[in-house]
């Protein structure tokens, strides 16, 4: 059999076609369904780009309102789920519940056993809905207070807000979530998506799609990333050290920095140009400056030492910050966001499937080793 | 960035170097660090062969002792991950249920925020001892039977009929399951095994990595076969037809026949002949010989006709049945067995790391398509 060997970590190997994302690595170029990042973070929101992101098009105003009043309506678990929330230990990261409780939703999906294209719509409604609704009510409820119930007059952004932290969020807060929601939506065939894709293929369940995506998301390669430069921040504020002598030393331990460089963007990850502006802004507005310009200055020195940039997860861990959320759900919220594009790409691979089977190189003991009785084996 | 297209479904992609298992397709030669599965289904059990799967090596006699020894001390679960088998719905089916509870073991794990090489090891024992555990309890609570506790002095195969069953299997059952346990092990970067690589390769946890992977051998182009095959046997057997006449209906119909074929085996799949040999032997021996002549009647003509051989699904659903377990536990059995292969391939992973990371080749609409204001849509 003839076999192509590949980038270690298959890096410039073409795994599928897709219609859903376009990235220019080398031009900073970001869009879904052909439409640029820019455009849909000043213009959209979640609703809309989830709604383009799944059907290929930008709604009009009629489709745009029946999407979100369907999606609001799925804001709904079984009790048996809420059940589970409230016997996890509380102890469980975020991440685990979330990974655990998306798993255990497919026990009281009516839909479980039907794969096809329509129920797996179905369910991406309410896996959006519910994995945002999974995250607030696990914080709520590992803090010892009361779980509250979802508000279907608001929207995406608002409503895991509400539901976080029990009062009307600002419009400030809502809107800046509500970006960061856009931004994480999708990003092609980054490794919780091609999990996804890859449990997928075998003609498995778009839960167990879901539950893997969130298993890769968790790693500190990916979305756990974002976590990484909080916790940076946080070590650096505690120490009242100079943020760029801090990291000097890492580099010099030879010690990685989260948030820095990316397998796509040789230039400027477009997603770090909104989250650096919103982080600068909400710090100004909300009198708490130090996260942002911490990072500003990280962010330079490293770009002139290291010529990396920014990604993604650099000035989402300051923007969350600000608006007052816990470390811990950084990586989540990235969840609640990317489940959106983890659907599209679920539904797309089904919709032409092959299994996905690469193969080894091997590099272990040659071929026949002779079995050898245990009594004579060394 | 140049990129380079794989075959759809990555087929003939060389994804990782992996020095765990090598297949030629061609020649039908499935081996486990060089030593060839005949030898092992002959004269190994699954202890001897999880070993050799980590070490690299076979183990002596004093290591195997302490290797099984180890793993028979592993059989054990929090109360927590228990209580949660018990509250889940009696209607979740095992495979659910198996990626809910793997994926809740890591709440009750002290090493969860360890992910070095050794905690993995660790991990790996426990890991293994416990989905055995999870699949007999589980189906032991949803037919409202008491659990059986575990018993240290049988072997892995042993303990898991004894805990499944409340009973001593007997030695034709243990020595059958065992090689089932040793077939199925390891098969290289096939799909669940593929998942749990990308999983890991976030830097993410053992627990997430094996979650995935449950999640993708559910499906039925995967794991999930096994069950495909004996539904089939099942509506021959009720329906009292021919099973030739019944295959020759389903393949004018144009439907898939569960247990035939293979991505990378061109000729017979070195599986098939151990567990056709076992399903002939145990129907003779039980008196019950019909799931085995069905099954070989099956096999000769869609070997004729279609050119496709038995894979490693297709015996295994005659043998399972003859031994008396339910359809159901059979692709959970697959995953009582794959995750020593499945271990062995996420620290192979961790120990030379890089994030798996492909690219999609883009067919969605042109870049840049404008943003139109919602009220300009059609």
């Amino acid at each position: 059999m003839s076999t192509a060997v590949a980038g270690k970590g298959l890096e410039g190997i073409v795994a599928a076609n897709s219609g859903i994302c376009w990235i220019d690595g080398d031009a900073g170029i970001l869009s879904y369904r052909g439409i640029d990042i820019h455009e849909l973070a000043e213009h959209s929101t979640f609703e809309e780009t989830t709604y383009l992101l799944w059907n290929g098009l930008l709604p009009n105003a009629l489709a745009l309102r029946e999407f979100s009043a369907q999606l609001a309506l799925a804001r709904s678990l079984d009790q048996g789920v809420i059940d589970l929330l409230k016997v996890f230990p509380k102890s469980a990261t975020p991440m685990e519940v979330l990974r655990t409780a998306v798993s255990a939703l497919s026990f009281y999906d009516a839909d479980e056993k039907d794969n096809s294209h329509d129920a797996n719509v179905r369910k991406a409604y309410n896996l959006t809905a519910q994995i945002a609704m999974i995250v607030a009510i696990y914080d709520r409820l590992r803090k010892g207070k009361d779980i509250v119930p979802p508000n279907r007059s608001l929207t995406h952004a608002g409503n895991f807000l509400w539901m976080l932290n029990g009062e009307e969020p600002s419009e400030t807060a809502t809107r800046t979530l509500d970006i960061a929601l856009i931004l994480h939506a999708d990003h092609e065939l980054n490794a919780s998506t091609f999990a996804a894709r890859v449990i997928a293929a075998t003609l498995s369940d778009i839960h167990s799609a879901i539950t893997g995506a969130i298993g890769a998301l968790k790693g500190p390669l990916h979305g756990g990333a974002n976590e990484g430069v909080m916790r940076l921040l946080l070590t650096i504020d505690k120490e009242g050290a100079d943020p760029v002598d801090y990291v000097k030393g890492m580099l010099a331990a030879r010690q990685k920095i989260s948030g820095f460089g990316h397998r796509v963007y040789k230039t400027e990850d477009p997603r770090a140009t909104h989250l650096r502006k919103m982080s600068e802004q909400l710090g100004k507005d909300a009198g708490l400056p130090k996260w942002y310009d911490m990072s500003r200055a990280i962010e330079l020195y490293i770009n002139k030492e290291k010529k990396l940039n920014a990604n993604v997860d650099f000035y989402s861990a300051s923007t969350y910050a600000t608006l007052g959320i816990d470390i811990d759900l950084y990586t989540p919220i990235f969840a609640v966001s990317r489940i959106a594009g983890w659907a599209a790409h679920v539904i797309e691979q089904l919709d032409d499937n092959r299994l996905i089977r690469p193969r080894a190189d091997y590099i272990g003991p040659t071929y026949p080793s002779p079995w050898i009785p245990i009594a004579e084996r060394l």
